[in-house]
């Protein structure tokens, strides 16, 4: 299913300006890529996404969280662990992962 | 085709994250979803991008421009106008555009 995109005005309403309020950030794709796979620690995160700051993560995925996209849980572990997963909402952005991939693949031939 | 995301680390040469640093901001998928009906001037994205101050515009314009997904053409108008234009390579953004539709759509559904 193509959902229609009107030539007209993106205004507060327009649904590619409220998906791109949430996702539209760079190192918010990059956790959502990340856990596209399934779920992660925060360490792992951290490791995986090469020049990620401490705190630049964790702001992406407190944002995440509170848009409904990640589920937090917390694992009473010495020291506590911290686990990540999409929701099923979350898993809905497989495909914009794919198109941004896809459109990578295109930028690298063209170099 | 899809293209195949790895469950490995995302580095500098990972495909997402070098479309993520093109596209990975609100406001470009904005201007990106308003050129996919076709040109349009400097002005006419000005009013539909409802809150995109000037300065916003101009930059994501020029990163645009830059990384070839955009052409400028100047007429010698009086005052001269400006329209801009989706290459080939920034048609390749419409997947992009139509997952963040749909996602957007998603959201709105769960309010």
């Amino acid at each position: 299913m193509k959902t229609n995109i009107p030539a007209q005005t993106c205004d507060e309403d327009c649904p590619v300006r409220q998906a791109s309020e949430i996702v539209g950030h760079k190192w918010t794709t990059l956790v959502v890529r990340d856990l596209m796979s399934g779920k992660k620690r925060y360490s792992e995160l951290q490791r995986s996404i090469s020049g990620i700051s401490p705190r630049m993560l964790a702001a992406r995925l407190k944002e995440l969280e509170r848009a409904g996209v990640v589920t937090r849980t917390v694992f009473p572990t010495i020291p506590p662990t911290t686990e990540y997963e999409l929701t099923h909402l979350g898993r809905k952005l497989e495909k914009l992962i794919h198109a941004l991939a896809e459109f990578g693949v295109a930028l690298q031939r063209r170099r």
